[in-house]
């Protein structure tokens, strides 16, 4: 019943290999023999069967797009660009929703499984022992958001977190906040981890203070939340928020307390998703590069396909501030 | 090279049936025996190939999950919910991003390739050939978010659009609003199409009088450029959005222009998403249930996969307004 790819070849008048170039993006062949094959196909209902084929070829052109941040609308922007640069280069995203899971070898079974080519991990608070696990059942792994280290065990693209904390403490000193405020993500993510040290770093070295708050989560409810506990008397003068999602969460929070923002206290957050720049939120905040880090994390996965053995490579992206209205001018 | 399935089970002590069964998610097996299974499993190193398996079953367990809303913060909640819906029967969610897709065949190539077992469409605004292109390629599909129709072509989970419509001409005829707006999504989008007559039938009956905006998109921006567009004079007391992310943005042009909400003028959305709730955003909105519309797409497009000749289903499911901070009070 099934229609070969001979049979389209045959009828395009075309050899059997322009009909496999034919369906394979970004494969060299001409517009005109395409168009010829994509017409004979049509004709005889052909479509050639990608999983068939991996049992021959060993590649599936699938790759795990594992995350667990389903709370943080800045992840819908991150979701739009992975899926778009993979599906650019031919290849599709499994998704994996890790937001309940603790056991990595469940997820390292599950993508086995369907054979992935390789795992991106899009998360800056999973375990690492996930990243670790993909790598360890011998799967590529690039971990998105990663934390950045000298003797990364699996390649890493991301922002330098430590830098991007001092680059905010710098931006708080210089409109003369000393009494700051950090409003961290989960205690334990790296993201969270790294930000506060490079943080209070800076700040204690100019000797400023630096209060914390953490949130459970990256959400909306978790930053509010925290912004709600009491403060020290007197309250911090600028809080930095290690995300934007917590930053809209804190200054709601700011708000219902009937203190201005800037004019009563100051707000910066990290990522400038889209929401940051809206008219009615319109944050100052750090921006985050997600175009150079999508770009270059599909670009490592596609690259480990054809030299697994390299060594774990660590790209870095620089940042830069996004001043919009909830800081006061500089001094 | 490769560990099979009978080593497994030899080394476990227990039949083949019962690896194969420790292995599918939902499958009886007692958690002693699954134990053994996996352990067993794990000092083997052996690992199900779905795909190899797929070429027997002629079932892949991946179901292509497309979509073209990733501007509308609403699709992380909806895409949070289906792919956990999907992983809960053992079901993978292959995504797919149709944001710039115009070719309804393109989209069905490249799904027979990776042979899913069906297709969800959660879209309120693709094309509807997108769903009939599915379907006639004998691709399962259902349509989420999709029109409702007596005589649907494929399987269709939905809220009534022009209920919705009415339900809100009510809520603000109720608050004696009588000078009525409505700000729709696409124009040729079937959602906006349907709250709108819905929307103007009673508002017309009542001898109130509708304005007409539409955004290019479902998006933020979108929204807020429609409103910002000259207005009739006297202008609308009260406007429906037609969706939360297009109420957001009209909030910011009406703050723009010196109005207040609810005060000068009133304003309801439609999704009830999670950011409707925040506490300075506050949307009087349309609650769509979105646990049960993911949840039936599920139910249908698993049942299609043993029923695949039964004639298409339309599910409805009732909303229900919630009220917050953006219309004035009941008269």
């Amino acid at each position: 019943m099934a229609i070969t790819l001979k049979e389209v070849a045959e009828r395009a008048g075309v050899s059997r290999a322009a009909v496999s170039r034919s369906f394979t993006e970004g494969a060299s062949v001409s517009a005109k023999t395409r168009a010829k094959v994509m017409q004979a196909a049509a004709e005889l209902g052909y479509s050639p069967n990608m999983l068939a084929r991996s049992l021959t070829t060993r590649r599936t052109q699938l790759v795990g797009l594992v995350s667990n941040n389903f709370r943080n609308p800045v992840f819908l922007e991150i979701f739009d660009r992975f899926t778009r640069a993979l599906q650019d280069r031919g290849l599709r995203p499994l998704l994996v929703n890790l937001s309940d899971e603790t056991d990595p070898n469940r997820s390292v079974r599950l993508l086995r499984q369907y054979s992935v080519d390789g795992v991106i991990v899009a998360s800056s608070h999973l375990p690492d022992g996930f990243a670790d696990a993909f790598r360890a059942a011998g799967i590529p792994v690039v971990h998105a958001f990663g934390r950045a280290t000298a003797t990364p065990t699996v390649d890493v693209v991301a922002i330098d977190n430590i830098a991007a904390g001092r680059m905010v403490a710098e931006t708080l000193l210089a409109r003369g906040y000393r009494r700051l405020g950090f409003l961290g993500g989960p205690q334990q993510a790296s993201t969270t981890e790294d930000r506060l040290a490079g943080f209070t770093a800076t700040a204690h070295a100019a000797g400023a203070s630096v209060t914390t708050r953490f949130a459970g989560a990256y959400s909306f409810a978790a930053g509010r939340a925290a912004m709600q506990a009491p403060l020290p008397d007197p309250q911090p003068e600028a809080w930095f928020c290690a995300d934007d999602v917590l930053s809209i969460g804190a200054m709601s929070a700011v708000h219902d307390a009937g203190l201005r923002i800037p004019e009563d206290v100051g707000l910066i957050g990290l990522n400038d998703m889209e929401m940051a720049g809206w008219a009615n939120i319109a944050l100052t905040t750090i921006h985050q590069p997600f175009e150079d880090i999508v770009t270059a994390s599909v670009d490592l996965i596609a690259d480990r396909f054809t030299h697994a053995d390299r060594a774990p490579d660590l790209r870095l992206f620089p940042c830069h501030i996004v001043e919009r209205a909830t800081l006061r001018p500089l001094l």
